[in-house]
């Protein structure tokens, strides 16, 4: 096993970099252009509080599908397990994470899980608060305080692109009230919610912190503090590992082996439970939405430090 | 954490069995009858070579899907990772473990993943041998070499009933024939040596012992020898961890937490790496295809035992 | 073949009114409930200007999907058969009348043809006019004079009624904003045009007169003027004949044989070319959509008078 | 109108050879390669007993999907519209003609219609005849009855490649089999069944013939005999109009407006009641699989001789 240290994951990062010309970066983000077509930001923190980064890791840009483990995350501490996966299932689909068709085949009911735009437009019906406001400044500092970050916040111009942009999201929050998964108090609410949460701006670092708070099961490193219960990080890791890569999740599962998230700017969250959190953003993507060279640097430090939970390193034995 | 013994399992038949009044025995399997409704049999064999087991652990039932994994195992063995890739995928589907449509979907390309009937289809294709009978001879072998169990054999009177009930298996097989997934010298070899698989008799020690393998990452207990690459013995088990249990295999990694695979006939592979293997047999399933009184047999085992891939408990710490 | 008196209309009626207990009354619609179940109008008006009716033809009820074929004529003749075909194909689809998953099928282009809702929105999208009040001025003194019916209006009741529960055509129609169908100018005035035509009240004569102007090749009876072009009047009657039942369309060009339209209000109206119009108005309504006692009057009208375009008595002989 | 002469349809072929550039000639079928792909054939036959023809009009291909046609004509007559309705619909479906996905969709039940592949399998079941052979001579006999021709015969080269190359026929006669649609005694015959009738060879003249039988009711010209009872020929030709041409059986019946089938080796039978039947071989089809040059030519002919339905010409007045 290799030793995890500064100048490893430089070489990681430089390994990884050529593969984003596979890519593209998407072009309706206003945080994001073409210019940041080779960039690539990798950070890990370790349960024991220690830092490794290399490259673009100041990069801020809009979280975008990431930011659905957080909505889960609140959603199952607000309203628990049972109402949430009422309104929204956790099982795996083939089809994309925009596609509107799952839900009419599903009898016109619940969506698949929550890591696709329509599970997590449900999932946001689901956080406590009496106005978008309120519900949204509980969850950005829900998110401050997990990635020891009180500057995270907002981008107002991302925000106001993704209400342009948004008549995909639009119609499938629709689409839920005409079948009865949102109501029609809730389908307008939930869809701002979730174009504000997907416009925060985040880097390598506090995606990493965010990462690290799943590994070490709810808590802050070294604190004592339950601030999730652990059965819900369990859940959301779980979640994670089946649905987290897109239509790229099975492969993930197999080549990485750990709970990930990703998001169409290029970010990447990643658990490996008990032992470190991993930061990407690399924000050339590819078919699927997942980040070119950030997937490939996954492969690698999952490789290198043997990070699979399937594999023996990783696991306990008895 | 509750301490395994024979005793505890005991309990634990006892607490499932009534959950099998919530399923129906498949009624097209000449070895099984209503008259096996309530019968539940579980096994655990640890790591370091314990047996605990209760319940009618003697039950000799078809393989049926768990078939699969031996399958998939034993192609990766034989042709490796990029060719038995090319021909199936390793990404979960939210149809059906006998639906053609993602056939066709799917550009007529290859089946999802190997652990739906198209894709074990597929991937017998990839059993070397010059006719079916070596080739199931092979994989018979094999399965008797890491369930240590000379005497498992293939019901006669099942693999008649799977010929000639196979009107669906007939239709994937031609259809992958048609679309290039298969030629059309494969097709029927393919077909008849999974029809073969499937009418396997198979007791919960057995399922047990073959879980643990996967668990002892592709040695028996106690050799050194590495009978499988412990590369595809993670492989097969990331997949199990995503599409082994049907269309609830989401639920199953949320709730249980490690590699299963099912079968139609109420059996169950589990495999707790590092630690244990579980065979389960319990032939009242419900409508996705699982044992019912199997999966809650699961999920108080996980539970219990704290045996979740994602628990502290089962996590190696720095 | 029978001969078309009132009385024998009469008879029409009284033996299909009791079809109507098959089905069921629309209960979202704020001008029908279950007092109607039984209500049948029948009005034929032929193209030497005479009327026979019976029944309910006084009741007043809203257009519904009747309005598609009114739109579809004024989308034709504002911006022509090839704009108008870009935007909507013109084939059958086995969908449901407001599916939205063939929208996504279709590679996210155009909806199958103007008789379902998602192209019936598009449709609307192409009536000219500066403002959606000036575009449906337009359309309903088209259908005024069609009709030679001054008072026919549109309820304020059913159109708000219309956009309170209008939330899956709101899906469908961002959902072709989506995907390019419709510009984000255009969806949310098409949406609200279309709501407004649907929402216009009309009874059997009116439906009958509107028949007996497509029959007459876009003429009004005895009227010399072409108010629409009898190419456009052919290709609304050809798509009315494939496509205007719902997914009953096939079995009626079997069982009828003659253009229809129907609407979930219990609407239909009718082309005999060259001989006649029918309206039709029986609220309850079939599973897919179609009057159950006015689809019995259509047979029995179809067979007694010998209406089908392919019965040697509707051919015109060398 | 333009007057029907041979020099005419001489005009005709002239004028839409050029098309067939557009298409290609299916490459699997033996009878036909690349050297026929400008080979036009047009033959007219008017139900007073004129015939009009020009082009390559003695070219012999093979039947195709056309033969869905008189599959279904048969069936009709041997157990009537009951029974066979119960076995196949009469909807037009979006999907392509030889898709299995509708079969699933459709909750494993009949065909959508007799004019796909799954739905003609499912008609040829309900030919009465005790073996193949004798269902097949029957067949055989009837089309060389109505288009008065003895030397009609199947090509025994074709039958072998359908055969050969069946694997997707094979695929929807077993998926049939597994929902029921056919027994386990009809798959394998209905499948045999087809492919034969599939490969009869037949000329534009031939396929005139039986357009004017059509035409004329189930009558041969000149001839007092029903030899298929009128309600029956006009089920048959309703079902031509609403699905006859692939996924453009909405576009003809606009653009053309009479019933017609086609197939895959450029083959198209027309039937204008009253009037003619129109046979067509142009074997360079485009993507939909209706011939590129043999479309044209029916456009034409239809406007110039004023052939739609819908047309005020063919309408008989009152």
């Amino acid at each position: 096993m290799v030793e995890l240290t500064n100048e490893y994951i430089e070489e990681v990062v430089k390994a990884c970099r050529p593969f984003a010309s596979r890519g593209k970066v998407i072009d309706h983000i206003p945080d994001l252009d073409q210019s940041h077509l080779t960039n690539l930001g990798v950070t890990i923190v370790t349960l024991d509080g220690e830092t490794y980064s290399a490259g673009e890791d100041q990069d801020n840009f809009s979280f975008q599908s990431i930011s659905k483990v957080i909505l889960l995350l609140m959603a199952l501490e607000d309203f628990g397990k049972d109402i949430v996966f009422q309104k929204v299932g956790m099982e795996p689909t083939d089809d994309l994470f925009n596609s509107i068709s799952n839900l009419e085949e599903y009898g016109g009911r619940r969506p698949y899980n929550p890591m696709i735009n329509s599970g997590a437009i449900a999932t946001a019906s689901l956080i406590k608060g009496t106005t978008v406001e309120e519900r949204f400044d509980r969850i950005l500092d829900f998110l401050r305080k997990i990635t020891e970050n009180d500057k995270i916040t907002m981008s107002e111009e991302v925000y106001n692109a993704e209400c342009k942009n948004g008549a995909r999201n639009k119609a499938l929050s629709y689409f839920m009230e005409s079948t009865g998964v949102l109501s029609s108090q809730e389908s307008d609410a939930a869809l701002d919610l979730y174009n504000r949460v997907n416009s925060i701006e985040i880097n390598s670092l506090a995606l990493a912190k965010m990462g690290c708070f799943l590994s070490n099961h709810g808590r802050l490193i070294g604190g004592k503090k339950q601030i999730i219960q652990a059965e819900n990080i369990r859940t959301v890791k779980a979640i994670m590992l089946t649905s987290g890569m897109y239509n790229e999740s099975g492969t993930y599962a197999v080549e990485v082996g750990f709970p990930l998230k990703s998001g169409v700017s290029g970010g990447i969250v990643g658990s490996v439970p008990g032992r470190m959190g991993i930061g990407i953003i690399g924000p050339a993507i590819n078919r699927k939405g997942n980040s070119c060279a950030g997937g490939e640097a996954l492969r690698i430090l999952s490789r290198d430090l043997e990070l699979s939970l399937l594999h023996d390193r990783n696991v306990r034995n008895l």
